[in-house]
Order: structure tokens, then C-alpha cells, then sequence
């Protein structure tokens, strides 16, 4: 079961980096003109704290692509262990040829008020983006910059600004891929003794 | 002890990639002029796979940044669990008024032919980058590309195309800093039975 609404809680902005900063795997979702899609991306990344932005690559063959470079918003998520498989599937098939794909993969959506962009129900974190237009990086490299305006995360998982992935279930580890559906979850936790966070 | 040099081997320049696909935190290290530093950086990230390229941001306040924007050369390497406070130590001193940095951090430097920058011993994965000037992205959102143009990593935990974590001591795994001090290692894998990687 997908649906983790009930322990989906904001997450301040300021925070709002450290959801991807340990380099998960993230599900990237948009939808212009009644169009919804999501795919799995490995390149996404912190650019700024300050407000909050990121990258993320996009395959100039991604249905996804188009419809963020007109809604001009997407939504990165955290997919989890349990979610291994359909975050596979997210960055294997193709709306184009799969009109069924949010289906066939087992993707559930959810709304949130002020996102104009789906997201991905059952996944750890979620940072609504609004895209800052470059147009050389999109065209040259792939390369997408979103400054953030909103997060929420699971607070089985994410609370008091930071990661609990030691106090939580296995299940709801977030995904790293390195090539070919071969993944790693993260793992055990280190914290210097004067850590304050 | 650092020197891994002997299990040091060259990683072919298409699976180079997968060096930094799930997302570990990176030490960035350059030359210019006589003068050597490393940091540590979270926000490093593939941008491309043939020739394979990287992103990585790079504050200006970093002293690294002023070496490899003269030089045109950096090396993103991975560090181990066991250089974590290695890693958070060359994140956090600055080498404008420590001049000492390296041996306080214990970083050792080691060389290879052809890369006008040091490789940080000890740790699992080299990428030697030829620096992609791209002024607007380095000014205004402190992001730096690079072209990979060599690679090298520790046979005992990345070998035959892949990492092999779950085959190697603990404290050869990569680190993923969440903030402060705070790191989590790469855990448990998980491959899709048809993977052919």
C-alpha cells in the first residue's frame, strides 16, 4: 500500500536540501494540459541552500521534459526500498509508447494545494520545484536548475530536520542506483560526537 | 593506513559514471602553482555518459575552486567510512588560514601520470576532470562541469563494471553527508533478477 499521507508532514525550507543531499535515486513528476507523467532520474543534486535549488538531467527522449518545460513546475521525490521495482519501471518505459505507464509501473499520485504537478504517493520526500529557465543547459547538457517551494516528508523517516533512517523500517530506505535496476539502499549511520543537528 | 595503491586499478572511461551514480559525497582536489588542496563536496553529480561529464558545486569562499579554475583540472574522488572524519575535516578547514590543512586532516596526496592534480590515497574511486568552462553557470550558481578523462578505483570494492560493497570490508564504503557531520554509508544491494550488469 502507496499511500503514506497520514505521515506526510512539511519540511521548512531551509531543511529542504538535506532531503537529497545523501544522493538518492529521485522520481521526477510533471503534468502540462492534462498530461501527467513521472520518471526515475539518477542526476539530481543540491545547487544552493537559499533559497533551495537543484538540478536534475533530463533525457531529451523524456515524455517528462516537455511537459516541465511548459508547466514550468516539477516535483523531485525520494522512492523508497519498497518501492525498488516501480521506481525501475519509472525510468524504463515510455509514455510514449506506454500510454498506461503510471498504471503498468504502479505509480499512485496525490495532489498538493499550490503544486501544479503530481506526486508520487508512498515516496520518503517530496521538493516541489519551480523551474528556473536556462536555456543553454537544458538544450546543451540535459541540465535542469528548479529553485524549491515546498517539501514534505514522511516523518517516520524525516523529522526534527533530518534523516531517521536508523529508527525506521528497512522498507523505507531511499535507493541509489548504479546502473541496469542494480541498486544499493542507503545504510548504517555516523554522526561526530559534537554533531548538532 | 591510506595507501591503497597496490588494489588501485583503471576503470574504462563508459562505466566511469557509475563511480558517482548513487550519489556518495565526493573530495574535490586541485593544483595550480605549486599550491595542492582537497574538499569535500556533496553536491557532485553525473551529467553525462560518453565522454561522461560531472557536475560539482564549489563555493566561492573554497580555495579549491581558485586552483582548478586556473589549472583546468580537478579530481572528484569517493572517500571510505573510514575516512569520515577525514572527509568532514577537509570540509570543514580552509586552507586560506590553515595552511596546514592537508596533514591536519590527514589527507595523503598520491600522483598519476597525466592528470595535473593530486588523487587523495585511501579512498575507493578517482575521476581525473577536464574543467568545461561555462562562466554563467560558475558565477551565478557556483556550478562546475567537467569531462572525465580517466579513472581509477579500488579493486576490492568496484571491479568488473560495478561497485561490489556488499563484498568488501564496511569500512571501504562510500559515505552520503547529510548535514553537520552527519553521514550515513551506502547499505544493502539490491539487483533486479534480469539485471545484467
Amino acid at each position: 500500500m502507496n499511500d503514506n499521507r497520514a505521515f506526510m508532514a512539511p519540511v521548512p525550507l531551509e531543511k529542504a536540501y538535506r532531503l537529497i543531499n545523501h544522493g538518492p535515486t529521485v522520481l521526477v513528476s510533471a503534468r502540462h494540459d492534462g498530461v501527467e507523467n513521472v520518471m526515475a532520474a539518477a542526476w539530481a543534486c543540491g545547487l544552493d541552500f537559499a533559497p533551495p535549488k537543484v538540478t536534475v538531467v533530463i533525457d531529451k527522449i523524456a515524455r517528462t521534459r516537455e511537459l516541465l518545460e511548459r508547466s514550468g513546475t516539477f516535483v523531485l521525490q525520494v522512492p523508497t526500498v519498497a518501492q525498488r521495482e516501480m521506481t525501475y519501471q519509472l525510468g524504463t518505459l515510455s509514455l510514449h509508447n506506454e500510454p498506461e505507464k503510471l498504471q503498468r509501473a504502479g505509480a499512485e499520485l496525490l495532489e498538493m494545494e499550490g503544486v501544479d504537478a503530481p506526486l508520487v504517493a508512498g515516496c520518503s520526500a517530496w521538493l516541489a520545484c519551480k523551474l528556473i529557465p536556462e536555456p543553454h543547459n537544458q538544450q546543451q547538457y540535459d541540465l535542469f536548475i528548479g529553485e524549491v517551494t515546498a517539501a514534505w516528508a514522511d516523518t517516520r523517516v524525516f523529522r526534527e530536520g533530518r534523516w531517521r533512517f536508523e529508527d525506521a523500517p528497512a522498507e523505507l530506505r531511499s535507493l541509489h542506483h548504479v546502473a541496469g535496476g542494480h541498486f544499493y539502499a542507503i545504510g548504517e549511520a555516523f554522526a561526530r560526537p559534537d554533531s548538532d543537528i
